[in-house]
């Protein structure tokens, strides 16, 4: 496992909150975490670098150990929407490039120094036949990720700027004071007048 | 097999075409798919039946064998917003009180005769324990589930109606005959006038 540690430059605080937060879904042995493990390389950038880039032809798929990024779909008239925040703890990528392995229609910066594990669709492939028990993490990850969609749809369907507004508030308390209004306003689909307001 | 096919009220055809569909991602032995059709049962609803109602305690997932079905979260004023609809080999429910088994905050009302195969979260649980390559199709089908909610949520943010309506056309050419007009303005979130300007 020291190999491991030295190949993939995994830092020990960072292998031990990764392991955690796997066995949260499902135990692993020491060998089973060296196997997950070995499919992962850290990464780190500043703020205002870019992980993914609209048009990259190769996607990986990133977790989160500390730092704060937005993923950003850039409409033809060059307008951004905000798809999601993502910080510690979370998964995020282009998905529907990683999965389908086509090229990024979105694009994934850092708001905040970031330090991440990255894998290829081929290392998603590889881990989840090597060791099926990560199947059953990845599936709890994508229904999850699905209801947490769903609600989305609902909430910009159904609720007001107010109730949207303050559900935000209530899911991503420690966000507030990390994100620019601009672009909470951007993600919630209000006007920066209409968040001023709100958050008054 | 017999037996089962008795048990669950299985007739030949459904069973060949979920067999068929469950293969499309994983392979199943006789003995395999007898065990996965054990966690099912065959329901039928007459066109306006209810298959959840806002509140039930207890909550299904199903697979439509033939029919069209429309999920509703209505709001609190009363309001009927279409979340998704829901046709032949597609699988359905109110996913976050599925999952969570918590009250359905959802409705999900048969807009055509419907044959459906219901499980609950027991038997989902039961399934993916006893034989984890279920886990592996429910994999799939979470992750193409989110993927097509991200997508919703990126049109809804990005795209004109017009947009909307031909991404719409595009998907599910063969709904835009079966389903009401004012649904499916509903579920673009447009006003039946709209609609039909974008359709005429």
């Amino acid at each position: 496992m020291i190999s491991l540690i030295i190949l993939n430059n995994f830092e020990i605080p960072m292998q031990l909150k990764f392991r955690e937060h796997i066995e949260k879904i499902v135990p692993l042995t020491d060998e089973e975490f060296s196997f997950v493990s070995q499919h992962f390389s850290v990464k780190k950038f500043k703020k205002h670098q870019f992980l993914i880039q609209k048009g990259d032809k190769s996607v990986y798929s990133f977790f989160i150990v500390s730092g704060l990024l937005k993923l950003v779909y850039t409409d033809d008239s060059e307008k951004e929407h905000i798809v999601s925040f993502a910080m510690e703890d979370w998964w995020e990528s282009d998905y529907y490039a990683f999965f389908t392995q086509t090229e990024a229609t979105m694009s994934l910066e850092c708001l905040e120094d970031t330090e991440v594990l990255c894998f290829s669709f081929e290392d998603y492939k590889n881990l989840c036949s090597g060791l099926q028990k990560m199947e059953r993490f990845f599936l709890e990850k994508a229904t999850f990720g699905f209801l947490s969609s769903q609600r989305r749809i609902i909430s910009s369907m159904a609720f007001s700027s107010k109730e949207r507004y303050e559900q935000f508030l209530k899911q991503y308390p420690s966000l507030i004071q990390r994100i620019p209004k601009s672009l909470i306003a951007s993600y919630l689909g209000v006007s920066r007048e209409t968040l001023s307001r709100l958050s008054s």
